[in-house]
């Protein structure tokens, strides 16, 4: 994992910079025109000669300068009239904000003649080992991995290696869509996903089992109940519910039902996403274009440790095509590592990894491992 | 196009059915335990021993009996309480509720039929000059085509192809997400979709672009006001408010801004879609997996004419991968005609068929057309 | 896996069929006229009243009788002017020839046969269990699996996997091309592939070392010579041949060098490929179109056992995307079984079944594994 | 279209280079163990204190300096024992070898946040403008734009495209594999590819169709006797005979047949595609991994004038997903531009953009073209 410095802002560059200039918002939800508009790259503000980071970072939004002098990143839905918004479109400090690229993309073009240089592909090896070693660090300084999941993990086996992702606490939150529960609860009870049983086959009358699996849910008024009342009794809700895991379902177009919980609304989907991508310390997104880029909008390329340094915020973009994370990437998440795969097989050999990580710590420091599983 | 006949209900297989039996709704939202799950294929309800066909047919619904003796097909959500809704699992008319699965999914005994029928892949021919003429007569008859569309029609050309077909009347109403229009009225004012240049270079602070497009049109109050305000002047949105279009901008968790106008709740996005698609006699659904698969869900297989007669529903699906409209047909939206292509190419060369064809026409039966023209 | 009954030549059906008619070879690889052309299935030939089945099926060729009385299926390049070639349009036995398409290509009734029939789809499940289970069993039962590979499985760390496959005996041939071995050599001398590390960086100067590795190898004069020298001394070709498990290497207008031994012409290529297809009990493909392809158009799709009977021949095609194993069945390996996944942990978890599988037979039936491992 | 300088081989980084070392291979088809392994972009070696580049580029190479002096760049398998070889690692000129890598893979990275700065991407708008524009041009000028097609291009309509391209003297070259002539062929005798029609549909017997379609074009004897003999009457193949527009058909193990005058011997299908290839002015690769990707190892990354001036060698990449441009380009052929769509919607649309193109140069400069159109 790389670590960044802090931009030297007593360099000569940075000689001539001016104050960050701050404009009213015209109206609720309006910009001032010519807003300085974010990205998700350490950010740095000159106010009254000292450069300073906003919270909350996240590409697509707006620079606003709170009346109590707090700085924040926030979407531009989100500013009310008045509110006053940095402008300027220079993102080399000299306008008083500084975005630092240069940390993240840093330039590897060496001009070499080289094979294999293709950022995503189906053809690089995939280092499961390193993933594990991340996941395990992350969850033993007390991380917050946050797993946006879509619903071909549930479809497959990869459900039983979720669950077990989530009882041993690997996962800070869930973000996923209505189906990935459905799906999931449709499982618990029928035992068939889209009416597709275990090994893959259709059955008679399948079609309908999602709709009342949902039916049953929203007849019991919530999955927290459905879970009580032992109507679910196994899989990735159940285990979100079970053992306290925070989970957000953003609710679509697509979705059947939806089921109680879900959040139809997009905009306030958006507000329960970001209140966990805030406290990101890692993200893995299986199988989901729609909530892998939406979860990328919304989450910093970076991780602000508690003594103000900088990391870099570990992305895995799990797909079966390049496509996907090819996309992401595209729209702006450059950190993201694309593993190219299914994603039955890749939740399957992830844990095996962490299994076996896990054995060899184990083995390495009886003592210091005690001490996690008595947390 | 296919036609079909509604089964014979006289006939033998017929002849020990009941009635449909109906229970009321246990709670708002909530259907009766065994409720019927429905499809998209022709369904008729025995009720005093006449066979109906319910309203606003559509999948993974129940069947609603009103007080006034209609009969509805209702999405769970929309149900209140008391409401009475068909129970039952058989689908072969023995209790009472008939699938007419053979007419869609049975024999590929006719020509016509297996052009909608051939499986998909990049390796199978296109016939653009079908669909040209598909597209016309339902032009013509005065047909309701509905455009689903996905953002890389207006990341690419095709922006002034589909402009086109909304100029020219080919475009019953256009279902969209809030992209669609943002990418579009980013091309409008700035020339650029999400920063790149018509030619597909990313330009210097690019990346902010569509986010002063949204503010733009946020200040103005509406795409309409833009429209009249001069903010926005060509392209896809431009087309549909001046030629009277409607269009429909359903919300996701991926949207920035959003637009005025876009149904950010996703359940208010499907009522809004479904408005339209209850009219609909054709879908053409290129270059978008979750709203062809949400227009899907919620699309009969089906058109029932006026005289009571049905054909089936002409569904074009449009992807780069084979695998959208696999999903789509395994989602249960076995119509669907996949083309396997670049939607840019896609749509350059359906307008050039088009165009063709119209100028065919024209040569041949002169008054008519002008007649039609003359509307 | 499915067993199939013969057909009833007794049945009506047969009672009005004539001899298959022959005819000689106009010229040295030109078939007559209305020569009869194969398919894959299993093929009845009536002589002399009695129903034949022909020696090498495969499709995509011609029934030979020879002076000796035996019954052939023969490539038309190999059939020489003069010899007895079968004519007629017509599969059903009515004149002499009949395809038992039925037994494959029809109803899928019964559980087993489903596993092998389910379409492509990288949601379906994988069953990884019930593969490891067949390998197994083939191992066992003297069975001869052929596994044709891609360069992905070299490049990846799947190469440890693969070989350890041949050195516990679960393959009977490899079929492979120049490049499989040439990575994988390349991995031996320079832990490189394609100069991509393992971890999946480029190195510099890297883009030679594969030319280097063939140049090493052409210098020892072949594989073996070059494994005796100690120049290989791990990986899949290592492992062939101080296994004496069986490779061929087939030529193709990408590759660089070649390597010693591989057989640069294709059709002398074919002919050492159909020197093991025409033994297979198994068939596993992964990584690559142009080699599964090959091999499937050489490749019955049933097993004739020792007693006569018919079994499927279990064919597995691993690949990234639907399209290569779409692609296959399109050219008639109807009975191919895709998996939608990285070759990589295809190969990962295939071998952690097999591995978990040999483990819980060997506590079940110590005595006859230990009478497995001791021959 | 980019022109490059030659490097300034007077500036202070060539002051301490010393001349090339070239050292004699050991054997026929092998070479001295440190030789230098070519790359394809502008290479320069030091003999005798003066700067040259050899003749042949390519990569995966040797440099051969020949007795009389002229220096070449010769695949390995070519290289006789005591030919002079040259040694080296270095790619910077310190050892008498310089790589212009600088001129063609030029740093772009400037460390801006950007989107859409993915190289392959089917979300990037395609300009049929420019390629129509550049493939003319090279017509007029006398280029030699090789066409490198597979099979997808037959299946589909593109046939008649491909067709009109051969007859409009487009082509200099066509390469491809012994299916596209095979099933251009079928088309011509029988109407249909591998049995389907041209609108798509499986055709009874079809399956044994191509296998005809081959047997009478060995019974012709060649391709070129078949047209003569009006067994093939139009299509591709018929096109390049009457045009007299060479092709290489190149073997493979997936072949049916082969076809009479099919190079199946890789290597000799090698030399007889390098003959084209050395000739090259401009690369179309159109739906074919195998033969893309071999072609890309062979062809230079840019073209050398009559005047010694350089340009880049326009490739053109089309499939219909990311992953064989990416391929091709992570083997080396960088300059690659990737079209990812239908390979049959490419060639409508570019023809159609060379027509019009072709019409708005006639209306400017009526003289020239009727030049032109009297050659």
């Amino acid at each position: 994992m790389s670590s960044f410095s802090h931009p030297d802002f007593g360099a000569a560059t940075f000689a001539g910079a001016s104050d960050a200039r701050f404009v009213p918002a015209p109206a609720d939800g309006v910009l001032p025109e010519d807003f300085f508009s974010t990205t998700n790259l350490p950010t740095y503000v000159r106010i009254a000669g000292e450069w300073r980071m906003p919270r909350e970072p996240r590409m697509d939004s707006a620079l606003v300068l709170d009346a109590d002098g707090s700085l924040w990143i926030r979407e531009g839905r989100r500013v009310r009239k008045g509110d006053r918004v940095a402008v300027g479109h220079k993102e080399d400090g000299s306008d008083g904000i500084y975005v630092h690229a240069q940390a993240f993309l840093g330039a590897t073009a060496d001009g070499e003649f080289k094979f294999m240089t293709s950022e995503v592909s189906r053809e690089k090896p995939i280092d499961y080992s390193l993933m594990a070693r991340i996941l395990i660090d992350e969850r033993d300084r007390g991380g917050y991995p946050v797993w946006v999941t879509g619903p071909a993990l549930v479809h497959s086996r990869a459900r039983a290696d979720m669950t077990w992702f989530i009882k041993n606490r690997f996962v800070g939150a869930l973000l996923a869509g209505n189906a990935v529960a459905v799906h999931d609860i449709e499982a618990s009870i029928f035992g068939t996903t889209l009416g597709m049983t275990g090994s893959g086959e259709a059955t008679s009358g399948g079609h309908g089992l999602h709709m009342r699996a949902i039916n049953r849910v929203r007849e019991a008024g919530s999955i927290e109940r459905a879970v009580e009342q032992g109507i679910v009794t196994d899989g990735i809700m159940h285990a979100c519910v079970t053992h306290g895991v925070p989970y957000v379902l953003c609710g679509s177009i697509r979705d059947d039902g939806p089921l109680p919980g879900v959040h139809s609304d997009s905009m306030a989907a958006q507000d329960a996403m970001k209140r966990h991508t805030v406290k990101a310390t890692m993200a893995i997104l299986v199988a989901t274009a729609l909530h892998a880029i939406a979860t990328g909008n919304m989450l910093p390329a970076f991780v602000t440790e508690a003594d103000g340094s900088l990391r870099e915020l570990s992305t895995i973009c799990v797909d079966s095509s390049e496509f996907v994370v090819s996309k992401l990437k595209d729209r702006g998440t450059h950190q993201a590592f694309g593993v190219v795969t299914n994603a039955q097989d890749f939740m399957h050999i992830l844990r095996l990894y962490v299994e076996r990580e896990l054995d060899a710590r184990r083995m390495l420091t009886p003592r210091s491992v005690a001490a996690v599983s008595a947390r």
